[in-house]
C-alpha cells in the first residue's frame, strides 16, 4: 500500500520531469515568485500547520534545539519566500553549452547542461528544507520528491501543497513538486531502490539517515554531511591570526558539520598558543577540552581526550586537542581521523602552505581561514542544495550545476564509422 | 579468507594512492612507457600465459567469438603496449585549476582536479582492459584493483605482474596497480562494500555484471554499457545519407553498445526507403528484420516483431523496425524502449533537428551521423575506460578527466565567518 503510493507518485514526478526540461528560464522565475508570493500570503496557514508539529513535538519531549529548528514564526516565512526569489534571480544552469568542439570529419560535438530528472530529498526536521529544495530542483528543471522528517509532516505538506499549486498555475506541470504524502518509514525504503523513477538521492540529516541510504540505496546518492574538521596551528602561524580562526571554527556555530571539532598544535607554539587560546574558549564560550598528554602538561585542567574522541563529530561545544611533532604528523592524524570535509592549516610559511593543501585529501582546503566557510553562499553560489562529501559527481558545497548533469549533442551531415 | 585477502589488497592500494596522487607527471608517463616496453620484450611470457587460458576456454567449449576476445598474439601485445604510449602522451588532467576567484572578504577559492584514490575495475573477457585501466588509473593518479573474468585469470595475471613490476621500478609506490589474485566470485562481493578503501566502481562487461554491482554495491558505482539505440529517418530526410547511416550504426560492429537495434521510419517515406534498406540489409549483410505490422506491408518477407524485441539489445545482426507517424512518435518510442545512450535523427529540418536534440534525452544525440560515435576515441579524447549510462558523475565516453574528482584550496589572510 505504502509501496504502490510511493511509485505513484514517482511516476508522476517523472512524467513531469520529462516536460520540465524542457521549459523556458522565464517561465522557471516566474513559478518561483509565485511561490515565494504565495508562502507569506498563506503565512497564516502554514503557521496553524507548523503549531501542531509544535505542539506534537512538545509532547513527544523532542528537544529545546529540535523544536527550535522545528519551529516556524512570520519571520521564518518571509526568509523562505525570500530565499525563493533569490533563487529566481541566479542564472539557469540549464542549457549551457560547457564545450563544443569540431572533429576532423567534421562532426560537431557538444557538451550540454541539463536536468538530472527527478531527485528525491530525504531529510530531517527543518520545514524550510522543503521550500529550499523545491526551489533549486525546479530552477534546474528536476521534478523534485520530498521525504521530510515525520516531527515536521504538517508543516510540510501545508507547505509543500502551497508551493506546489501555485507552481503549477504559473504553468510548471503538476508532479514537479511532490511530498512524499505518508510518515511510514516503509516510504524511505521504497525510494531507495526506485531506480527507474529516480535519478538521484539526497540524503541531509543525521550520520544514521545518511548512512542508512548509502547502505541500502540502489539509487544513486550523492552523500552530504560528516564533518570531523582539523585546524593545524603551525610553528610558522601568526598566533592571533590562529586564536582568532580557532575560535571561530569552534565556536560560531558548533552543530554544523563545517565546524572544527580537533585542534592541532606544533609543539615549538603549544606552550605559548594554548594557555590563553584553551582559557578564552573555555571561559568566554563554554567549550570543553579534551587533550592529549602534551596538552594537559601545558594546560593541566584540560580533561583526557581518548582515541574516540579524535573521530568524534561532536556539533557541540567540546573540543579535542592534540599537540604534534610537525605538520607531518598533523597531516598523518587528518588522514587517520578525517572525514575529508574541511580541513586549515594557519602558517606563513610559503612550502608548508603549498604542501597542505596538495597532501590534504578533503573537500576543502584552507590557508589562514575558517572551516566555517565551506557553504555554497560563502563560496558565492547564491544557492546550497548540500555539502558533498564523497568524490562522485560533486564534492564539498553543492550550487546549481550540481544538480544539473549532461548530455552530448552531434551534428553531422552523413558521418559514418570507417 | 578471501575477504582478508580481498581487504588486504584494497589497503595496500590505498595507502599507494595516498602518494601516488602527488607524483609528478613526468614520473607518471616515465612509469607508462616502461611498462609499455616491458609488455613488449616480455611478450613470450603473455603469450604462454594466454595459451593456459586459451585450452581452459577449449575445454569449457567458449564460444568462437568469446575465445577470439580472449586471445592474445604478438600484434595484439603491441597494440597494448602502443595504448600505453598514447596514454603517457596526453595531457595530465590532475592538477588543473578549473576555476578560482575571489570573494568580497578577499578569499581566495580554487576547485582543483586531483584523483579519486582507488578505482575498483570489474571487467570480463579482455585481457586488453588489465592493460587499459592501468594506464588510464595510474595516469591520473589513482591506484587501480583489477578484477578480471575468470577465463581470463592467468593472462591478467601475468600481464599485471609485468606491467606493475614496471611501474615500480619506474618510481610508482607498490599496491598501484594490483589484479585481485582470486577467481572466487565471493571476491567481488567483497569489492562491492569496501567504502573504506575503494572510492569508485566501475564495471564493463554484460547486463548481468552491470547489474549485479548496481545492486549489490555501497561503494559509488559508475554504470557502463547497456545500448538500446535508435536510428529515426524523418520525412525530410536525405534518403541516400540515411541509409548509409543506417548501415554502418547496424552493421559496422553490431555488438558494441553504441551499435543501433531499433529502426524508426516516417510513415511519409517508408515505402521509398524500407525496401532498397531491408533488401540491402538482409542481402549484403546477412541482417535478420523484424519489423511492424506496416513495414511488413512494406516488405512482406521481414518477420514479426515483438514488444520484447523493442525493448532488447541484440548486440547481434538483428534489427527491430518500426514505422512510425511523425517525430513525437519517434520521441516516445525513444523514451520508452530506450536506454539513454545513443539516439540519432536523419533530417533536413531545422527545427525538427533542434527539438530531437532537444528533447530525447541520451547521453548522445545525433543529427545526420551514426551512433558508432559514442567513443573515447571518436570524440578526440584519446582513451576512454566506459560509457557512462548513468547521469551523476559523467555520462556518455568517459576519458581522463572522468577519472578525477576535485577539491576546494581556500587561501585566506585570518578571515572568520561573521
Amino acid at each position: 500500500m505504502v509501496k504502490e503510493k510511493v511509485i505513484a507518485q514517482a511516476q508522476k514526478a517523472k512524467e513531469a520531469a520529462r516536460k520540465l526540461g524542457h521549459l523556458s528560464s522565464a517561465v522557471k522565475d516566474k513559478a518561483l515568485m509565485a511561490m515565494a508570493d504565495a508562502l507569506e500570503a498563506r503565512t497564516d496557514d502554514i503557521l496553524e500547520a507548523n503549531s501542531i508539529d509544535m505542539q506534537a513535538g512538545r509532547e513527544k519531549k523532542l528537544s529545546t534545539a529540535l523544536l527550535d529548528r522545528l519551529l516556524l514564526t512570520n519571520d521564518r516565512v518571509k526568509e523562505m519566500a525570500d530565499g525563493l526569489r533569490a533563487i529566481a534571480a541566479l542564472p539557469d544552469p540549464v542549457g549551457e553549452v560547457i564545450h563544443m568542439w569540431k572533429r576532423p570529419n567534421g562532426l560537431q560535438i557538444g557538451k550540454i547542461r541539463v536536468p538530472v530528472g527527478v531527485i528525491g530529498l530525504i531529510y530531517e526536521a527543518r520545514p524550510n528544507v522543503t521550500v529550499d529544495a523545491a526551489g533549486l530542483c525546479l530552477k534546474t528543471g528536476n521534478a523534485v520528491l520530498l521525504r521530510g522528517g515525520s516531527e515536521a509532516f504538517n508543516s510540510n505538506k501545508r507547505i509543500a501543497e502551497i508551493i506546489a499549486d501555485a507552481a503549477t498555475s504559473a504553468g510548471i506541470p503538476a508532479g514537479a513538486i511532490q511530498l512524499i504524502e505518508t510518515t511510514d518509514r516503509e516510504a524511505v525504503n521504497v525510494m531507495l531502490k526506485l531506480n527507474e523513477y529516480i535519478d538521484i538521492l539526497i540524503p541531509r540529516g543525521g550520520a544514521g539517515l545518511i548512512q542508512t541510504v548509502v547502505q541500502n540505496a540502489t539509487v544513486p546518492v550523492i552523500e552530504t554531511g560528516v564533518g570531523n574538521c582539523h585546524v593545524y596551528i603551525d610553528n610558522e602561524a601568526d598566533l592571533d591570526m590562529a586564536m582568532n580562526i580557532v575560535i571561530n571554527a569552534k565556536t560560531q556555530r558548533p552543530g554544523v558539520c563545517n565546524a572544527m571539532e580537533t585542534l592541532l598544535v606544533h609543539e615549538e607554539v603549544a606552550d605559548k598558543v594554548l594557555p590563553p587560546l584553551l582559557n578564552k574558549l573555555r571561559d568566554e564560550y563554554n567549550v570543553e577540552i579534551r587533550g592529549c598528554e602534551k596538552t594537559k602538561a601545558i594546560v593541566p585542567w584540560v580533561k583526557d581526550a581518548t582515541e574516540e574522541d579524535y573521530y568524534t563529530e561532536f556539533l557541540d561545544l567540546i573540543l579535542a586537542v592534540k599537540v604534534v611533532r610537525d605538520m607531518d604528523e598533523a597531516i598523518d592524524h587528518i588522514y587517520k581521523y578525517g572525514t575529508k570535509h574541511s580541513e586549515a592549516i594557519i602558517t606563513n610559511n610559503y612550502n608548508k602552505s603549498r604542501r597542505f593543501t596538495e597532501e590534504v585529501d578533503a573537500a576543502a582546503v584552507y590557508v589562514n581561514a575558517s572551516t566555517r566557510f565551506t557553504d555554497g553562499f560563502q563560496f558565492g553560489y547564491g544557492a546550497e542544495i548540500g555539502i558533498s562529501t564523497q568524490k562522485l559527481h560533486a564534492r564539498g558545497p553543492m550550487g546549481l550545476p550540481e544538480l544539473t548533469t549532461t548530455k552530448y549533442i552531434i551534428f553531422g551531415n552523413g558521418q559514418v564509422r570507417g
